[in-house]
């Protein structure tokens, strides 16, 4: 973790995170911030801050709040709930010099920061949209519809979900509700009806194999990039189901069509590095597991990630929800950690500087600015 | 692998050692060293010491038997006869400095030590027993038993090995009888009466699905902690099938109940790691494998296993069997890989040492004593 | 990547390559050699130079062709096409100091070396020979034969084919076709015969699980060593598919009849290393992952490959296809891969200094000897 100039490069550059959620505008106590912390429920007995997440949290965001690096928890919450969410979100997102925010808006069990609100909180950073799908299909059958009529109704309101202004992108999240372990191909109308037609009876989440087959197509039409959560999450993941390379079929049956970025990928970097090497149209990042598992091994999840990647697959993500600490703490992991591993490449003359320059600004922006066709400027 | 506080205090803590095996009491010949050194027979013109392990037995254990580092096999194996097994036994297991070992007794192909006698030849430690549930099955399959009551002579012979003094867990070895893609709900009655019949006329290791399920939900009643072997062993083992992670489901239906330890792990030791960072009551060790890998390596497993661990998760083993040398090389690999891991992180600030410290003892000893309640002092 | 005496003799060790193909013989246009440099097509925008592998290329290859290190994409090119193909070759092959190659004749759809023409531009070194199995099953089926009796012509043809001068091994790339999730099993006679005739009447490649399951057995019968694709490869592999330990009941199946090469096993080099260590006849390599991973990474590869591996089981392979700078590439991550893996340890007093020095000559070229009974001399 030493400097040199692409560590430089590295800090001066605004990133763009082309995945992540809003930031809680409340104040938290320590069990609602512990359970922030964690993919999961706090436990008793088990503090959030005893993980490699929460000992990056005192260590690196402490100072920002006035503490000492490792302060002790109760310290560090008491000094946050005295600054106030607004006075904290500002200091963590201006701290992460995020230039560009892609939001997923989908999940919001609570009160989230809109896109708007993200960028404005960032200092100035500019927000873009993306709509998760399954949140679509859930509000057209809450909405209630003729099973016959779903696939249809889907459809538009997918349309009009990502014609709003704003809006660069589409996401699934098939691997909490099915995994991939699907049949690649697009699902028959009928097929589609009487799948619709047992869901829109029971009600509940979309987790139809048949109606996820249907969304990952749809999302094939809407012609927009489309990112797929892989790998690690919450208890509701199946891990050995979320191998990105049990998309193999379906990527082969959707090659020439939209960007599939795999999203977070451990422990499957290495498969979907793979996937990024042999399909022209899929990308990857580390976004989650980079501020879960902090800066001591940020790196040694890229060099994995990177190990026959081609250097146009890789993008940043924080996948950041919640608090603002891992906006921050994202940034930073994949700022040291890109910065370690290109810089001792250069270092050992394994790479030119010039190239390293180049790889670490396609890899914080330029892949982004690429992949989604964002504005120049951002 | 330097020094440090990390370090100091990992070599003067005494380890709990969760799970192991007895030590072999009889003297051992060069192709019975070898059988033990290695996870199967061996193999003409292939040295078990032509391996990481054989490799760290002639570096680390050869002193202590008084010989020069890197000994030659030949003279390790004479000098090793001329102490005899006790002193060569007292030797090693008292340079592992493990103050509690728990002990498997359920796998004694030969005569192993008792957990007395193996606390004993470690110079006073304390020894707690493990209870491995297929042999307890299999003991009572072999005193003969109708089908249709071969559920309650399980389960009634099971209590009575529990309520044996000294007992603070239970084990199964589901791993190498089917695998873990079994179905996770709890069989009914029915059908294990129809798999006992079959398994009660055909003898043999108990390995039919149904009541390996049936065992594993045994084990949720008696209420102890259960020790799951997950991960590599000998050739017995399908590896593909017992990932960890094919666990989920059976991890859902019993959350809340009892402690589940995923033993060993290798290679799947972030697939542990995500059980553990999502269910409250998932445990790991990387035992087995630490003295497989040797010290070289011992710190790049532990790296991840400890990627996204909760650190109340990790627990020390070395599960050793047969042969001396593994308690101290399971102990000294843990040591040295656990104090670099923690000390290099001190060093470069991104942990506190005050930390440090409280981690090293928790992973050492203090989780074990928490999660098998043991007595204080021990 | 420092010096000292096990570097020294890596350096001057001849290798055995026991895996690679032949080297085209034409000059190469920029998308001709970008589409060699990948495991898959060219993509308009993504250049193959801006991967590990083609960092590599510009870094290690260019010096050779009188450019300097790092040299720009097109004066490689450039460069390369005004010393012509024949002098490219020599350089390169030369300059990777291997003195055996086997070789793979059964993958041409271009136009490249012979062996001993391979030999020849090397300077003088030995070719043998690999065949391919699903080649000659191929061409079995192209000269035309009747179902029933297609099993005996394949096992005769392929009985030919290994009976040429030069021959020391078959290959599978049962991988490609239907992957290692088989019925273990011999197939029956009657089965091989519906098989037959169902893929001599649609044609195409041999993908029928059958005649798959048939052709593994079909090398089993000839005795000799058998080299087995797993892991990555171009986008016709299915990842998930190709570990090898789903090979684990084939293996048991065949114990003790002929050695099973595992070859290039990224990302499962562990699984390929468990493997290893519990079936004596298993070896493995991880050629064509060094030279995509390129020198940054070759030793973290080396070091899960061998974390458990007897020191008997690792072989050098290449893999190189098509582009001379692969067998420079490959020969130079493994030297340097291995030689800093095993210096390493010597300086931390791991390992003695003699036992390294046996152990890179046993990788580097007399395991290979072994398994492939090569004359003495090579």
């Amino acid at each position: 973790m030493g400097g040199g100039p692409v560590h430089e490069a590295l800090d001066a550059m605004e990133l763009t995170d082309h995945h992540c959620h809003g930031v809680t505008t409340g104040t938290l106590d320590r069990p609602g911030f512990e359970a922030l912390l964690t993919e999961g429920e706090p436990w008793p007995g088990v503090s959030a801050f005893d993980t490699p997440a929460g000992v990056a949290v005192r260590r690196h965001c402490a100072p920002l709040l006035g503490l000492e690096r490792h302060a002790p928890p109760d310290a560090y919450l008491a000094r946050r709930a005295e600054l106030g969410p607004a006075e904290v979100n500002r200091r963590f997102l201006g701290a992460a010099r995020t230039g560009v925010f892609c939001v997923d808006t989908g999940f919001t069990p609570q009160r989230l920061t809109t896109p708007a609100e993200l960028a404005e909180a960032a200092g100035g950073a500019r927000a873009h949209e993306v709509v998760r799908l399954e949140s679509v299909a859930e509000a057209v059958a809450a909405r209630g519809v003729e099973a016959d009529a779903y696939a249809d109704a889907f459809r538009a309101a997918a349309l009009d979900a990502v014609r709003r202004p704003g809006v660069v992108a589409v996401k699934s999240v098939a691997a909490y509700r099915t995994g991939f372990a699907l049949d690649p191909a697009r699902p028959g109308d009928a097929d589609v009806t009487r799948a619709a037609a047992r869901w829109l009876a029971d009600g509940g989440r979309l987790t139809n194999p048949v109606l996820v087959r249907e969304l990952l197509w749809t999302a094939v039409d809407l012609g927009l990039p489309l990112q797929l959560h892989t790998g690690f999450g919450d208890n509701d993941i199946r891990l050995h189901r979320v191998d990105p390379s049990l998309l193999t079929d379906w990527l082969h049956l959707t090659a020439g069509t939209i960007p599939v970025l795999l999203l977070h990928c451990w422990p499957y970097q290495r498969q979907a590095a793979y996937l990024a090497a042999v399909f022209e149209e899929v990308y990857l990042d580390v976004g989650l597991t980079l501020h879960h598992v902090g800066p001591p091994r940020a790196r040694a999840v890229l060099e994995e990630a990177l190990e026959i990647t081609p250097f146009r697959k890789l993008l940043y993500s924080s996948d950041a929800y919640g608090v603002a600490e891992f906006y921050l703490l994202g940034a930073l992991a994949f700022r040291r950690g890109l910065g370690d591993l290109l810089q001792d490449r250069v270092d050992a003359d394994e790479l030119g500087l010039t190239d390293a320059l180049r790889l670490a600004r396609w890899a914080g922006a330029d892949n982004a600015r690429r992949v989604y066709r964002l504005p120049d400027g951002h």
